[in-house]
């Protein structure tokens, strides 16, 4: 078994992996954005009244780090690429997004939560192919020694040329969109010069370039070699494609003998626990594991901020189905449920042409391969979408039949689009039985689910019959091993063996690649009848695999806007569950007669579970609530002398800068079903009066 | 500065550390467990009707592993020490602790939450002293290469020969829990022979042995020498202790120039972005940051379970104070709590009698070093019994001299106390501005809060004035660093700067290692009257330090008996707040009448915030509810023919095994309150009937 699920690291991460190929579809996808939203299952915004600039990712990004979203890891010491720090909203955001996602899958559908280690012995992930397969190939500058990932730079190089070229021949550039989508990716940006092609040159060129992902190193080299590709900054030659490893990798304990690497995934902690997950789903399929977890890829060379890290949150399930049965039972609830599709036939015929199709039509239809597979495309739908993800700009996009590893029955990724082009946020992905058996070859455990049948299973069967004491004799302590590889022989191998001894009188069998001849007075291959009570299999697993740092980005772009106002500062309309912030308490100044009813406020609010923050700090109320907006809190309270005398709060919206008034209590009450989800603003303005006292500027 | 904080590892986490030297206390200890409740904080148990069994290690130890609490990672592989995997009831368990710590710090007392790198870069830890101190001595068997932890070691072959004097002289032997205690801290258990020591041999060991902690590596090797230790398996002859870092290094990118490690705590994350957290806050202190995540410490022979692991989950506090202003906003509310104490001046007595005082008392007789501790010590106390640790279990144990770094101005541990000993589970230090001030020295980054005097500070200093362009001619490009440094002098420095150049024309001056003779027309110091309206000053950090794993297991511990009936079936008496399952849905049979039923009341409960589970297995219903118990869920609901044909419910209660009945409305409403904490078990019996139809019996 030479070609595994991982036979490139683009391909195993499926949750976080960057989908350069598809990201060209960038331009072509403008008209899907504008799709009509799915009337099914998008969830109603409560208010909608943004201002429609253009994204404008220099002042989002200064938002980010000056409200402290996230920031380079070890900033102060110059930091490291892919690897950051989340501060206060970031991390209460990933919290709350964490939360939800508890609650929506694990809690929701009785999953069993696992927490298993970060650091991994090298022989589990020997099994899963990790340490052979887990790679990406890397070329040095001859003289420099500068590091690049070859398929990146060879990608910037040939499109460097083309667009030199479509210069010289005085074309229009590729449109602004998918260019800078495609720009984004690269290690460095190359500059083009213009410079004429040969016609048959450019053909070649955008052959290769829509083939890049499938190169291997070898093939990369080739082509850099026949190319004259060089270090653009240096024009220095490169050396040949070298696999690395983006494992880290370390050392357990102090003999230096145990080598581990932090896992690449947390998919293989569940998979090495199957047997304990089975007893304790008292041995019946289907059931669910799922881990929410850090991860790590020592990237090459990791750009694009919260898209391609060293190290992040990443949240799987791994669902256990019968092979011969994957429905599902709540498949009802999830089958009319509309996405929109990329199946792998349009990609196949280099078209990225959306679909708006149930989930229900996709799987009668054989697209989608199973009701299960189904399901959780719908359950990941719903969830993106309630945390906040615009559903315009998501997609689900099959896996090619060249992406998939050759034991998957489908594979779907759920892509989000941002200013970074559409970038996978969710893998779901039909393992098979690949994991739970290599594991179970490799520790000679049983990791099998056992059904006791109705109606026992009868059928005949070829079994061996050793003569022990002379087979013994011959193989002393090899002796067991070789019967249990006689034994473990499946139908057809027995078959070809007991024709071998019957017709030469002797057979050969392999041993952990030692071949031993095995004569017909050893053993003895007869057929008997079988009569099965219970039958033993191993479960599928339906793995969906979620990147929560993309996930998290993707949220904060789309709930980026400005108002006309003021378009240098920012509003984040993040949906009350998964802001950071849930309320945010202003007192009109320091004056000490506000305090007993602040901590009343404060109080209550915490005991009908919404956590607020006090900005006491002299900046006017306008100031405080624009900083406020920044951080994406969804609603402000205002004490004033008249909260104090009249026992009255006002309440404001951050999206439409509404202001509403009542009693402290009416209105604790109603923030308290607004953060709940109990209410939405325009009920909220029907239960408490307007108000006009207070204006929301500096 | 050659003496840090880090001085020992065993002093560095201090969140973890087993604190062998006093768990020696043990014995001394069951005074003190017999000790009153503290009447003022103890929460009042619900329900208390446990059986008094001895506690069984053994059956505790196998309920643990069935119900797959944890188990070794990697089991399938063999696993390896230190590591352990969290299965569905201790994930849930942990996420629960880690739901409560999040509410009863961050959200109560508003603090900002981090989420900071693993991968840590290595000037981070080089600075901080983790590089250069965070290690452990260990020995080698100089024939077969077994490694050993030094001094556990020595502590365990000296207190074989102390025993097996004891019975050579016929004297009774330590008593067991003292002695048992002792023992599982060893690598091996060494057994004793007996061998009758000289009387002055006798007072050396337990000498040394009393000083155990103390020896530097060198020290260590020569007791080894003076007394013959060796290997007590095989009788070989040891090696010279040598350092071992404890830190897992790996590199970060594929250069192999920048090097890394996992961070062996998560406080550095939060000192490195202090900058970024001052201005998130305003500028102003007081206010704490606060981070939950995996620490790792690459242990050289980790035994004793949860309690000494090389990957662990921490939750940690740095809050940061003026240093000329410690008090607490909050203090009123923690000052009357009485704790267990155990102050370093009665330890330095040789004894270990805790007193019982209130925080109030212990800040107002110095005992507490400052108001912030005290505030944080009651917090700490307060999270630990409440989510169920025995109060009368728990001591707060305050660093000795010798312990404590030279910077710290205090340190208490909270160790609880559980079959292993005396087990340090969370620190609470008062860390100085140590931390900052190297980060900010080695960067060059200002880490400091700026307050605004209301009346500004006006003194004299001694500032040099430079020649700039002679001083530049001078010493070309090294000129900024030394005029840096110049200024960069203290007060006494500057003056004898002054007085060196005033009298001979010349001074030295050290920068980075290097010596710069500095001559009189290059520079001259001249006093100058300073006006401040603005005072700089770096915080204090006190910093509460928990070991999640590590609490998780004394709460199993205490939380753990057994029925009269069945010591054989544990009962686990977790609080709700933190049970794994909350609600376990036992219908009484697989008729699919039920159904509807089911699937409205699991909803009901899910809207009601109540994670339930459903056990339709065929057992009895008395097999299902001991399941159960084992898990610590604390209610469980029965669906028999009357709650379909009369809509009734009855609920169990698992540490008393009453029932009570009501509508399926009232009994979820119940069950709701009593998860909630709004009402206890008492007042659910007033509030339904006494129900006495199904035995719970098997």
């Amino acid at each position: 078994m030479t070609r595994i699920r991982l036979s490139s690291p683009s391909q195993i991460y499926q949750a976080t992996r960057i989908s350069s190929t598809y990201a060209r579809g960038y331009s072509k996808m403008t008209s899907a954005s504008a799709a009509q939203p799915n009337t099914l299952t998008a969830p109603e915004p409560t208010v909608v009244n943004r201002s429609h600039h253009e994204f404008d990712k220099t002042l989002f990004d200064s938002l980010l780090s000056r409200r402290f979203f996230f920031a380079p890891a070890f900033e102060i010491y110059g930091g490291v690429a892919g690897l950051y720090d989340y501060g206060p909203p970031g991390s209460s955001l990933q919290s709350n997004i964490l939360d939800a996602w508890r609650k929506h899958f694990i809690i929701e559908e009785d999953m069993s939560e696992l927490d298993t280690t970060i650091m991994t012995l090298h022989d589990v992930l020997k099994t899963s192919g990790h340490v052979d397969k887990f790679a990406d190939w890397m070329v040095k500058d001859a003289k420099t020694g500068e590091i690049f990932r070859t398929d990146h730079l060879v990608e910037a190089v040939l499109e460097a040329r083309l667009k030199g070229d479509r210069e010289a021949r005085g074309q229009a550039a590729v449109p602004e969109a998918a260019d800078d989508d495609k720009k984004k990716k690269k290690k460095k940006v190359v500059k083009s010069t213009a410079v004429k092609l040969e016609d048959a040159t450019v053909q070649e060129y955008e052959s290769l370039l829509a083939q890049i992902d499938n190169f291997t190193g070898p093939q990369l080299g080739e082509i850099i070699k026949k190319h004259a590709i060089v270090n653009p900054e240096t024009g220095n030659e490169l050396t040949d494609p070298v696999e690395f490893n983006l494992m880290f990798e370390s050392q357990i304990g102090p003999t230096g003998q145990i080598k581990g690497y932090l896992r690449p995934e947390t998919a293989q902690g569940h998979f090495v626990n199957f047997g304990r997950l089975l007893d304790f789903n008292n041995g019946r399929v289907p059931f669910a594991s799922a881990q929410i977890g850090k991860s790590f890829r020592n990237e090459i060379s990791p750009k694009q901020g919260l898209l391609r890290v060293r190290e992040f949150t990443m949240a799987e399930i791994e669902h256990y189905v019968d092979p011969k049965d994957k429905r599902h039972p709540r498949y009802a609830e999830a089958k009319d449920i509309v996405l929109n599709l990329l199946p792998k036939e349009v990609q196949e015929g280099g078209e990225t042409t959306l679909t708006q199709m149930s989930i229900g039509d996709a799987v009668d239809k054989g697209i989608v391969d199973n009701e299960t597979l189904g399901y959780f495309l719908g359950r990941i739908y719903l969830f993106l979408t309630k945390i906040g993800i615009d559903p315009k700009r998501l997609r689900c996009r099959q896996h090619m039949s060249n992406e998939m590893a050759h034991y998957a029955s489908d594979c779907w990724d759920f892509e989000i689009q941002s200013s970074y082009g559409w970038i996978e946020c969710v893998g779901c992905a039909d393992r098979s039985a690949y994991d739970l058996t290599v594991h179970a070859n490799k520790t000679k455990q049983k990791l099998v689910v056992k059904e006791t049948l109705s109606e026992p299973n009868v059928y005949d069967k070829l079994e061996p019959v050793f003569e022990a004491k002379a087979f013994g004799m011959k193989f002393k302590k090899e002796a067991r091993n070789i019967q249990g590889a006689i034994t473990a022989l499946d139908n057809d191998a027995m078959t070809k063996f007991k024709n071998a001894l019957d017709a030469q009188g002797q057979a050969p069998v392999d041993v952990e690649g030692t071949e031993y001849i095995i004569t017909s007075d050893l053993v003895k291959v007869e057929k008997k009848t079988v009569t099965e009570y219970v039958r033993e299999f191993t479960p599928n697993v339906i793995e969906p695999s979620f990147g929560i740092g993309r996930i998290l980005y993707s949220l904060l772009e789309h709930s980026y806007w400005a108002r006309e106002s003021d378009v240098n500062r920012g509003v984040l309309s993040l949906p009350a569950m998964v802001a950071p912030i849930k309320c945010l308490i202003v007192p009109l100044s320091n004056n000490e007669s506000f305090n007993p009813l602040l901590s009343e406020i404060t109080s209550k609010l915490r005991r009908a579970g919404v956590p607020s923050r006090v900005d006491a700090s002299g900046a006017s109320i306008g100031k405080r609530y624009a900083r406020n907006d920044e951080l994406g809190t969804p609603y402000g309270l205002t004490i004033d002398f008249a909260s104090v005398s009249k026992r009255t709060l006002t309440v404001r919206e951050r999206d439409t800068t509404d202001q509403l008034i009542g009693s402290v209590e009416d209105v604790v009450a109603v923030v308290a079903d607004l953060c709940n989800d109990r209410l939405s603003w325009k009920q909220a303005c029907e239960k408490l009066e307007r108000y006009s006292g207070v204006q929301d500027t500096e």
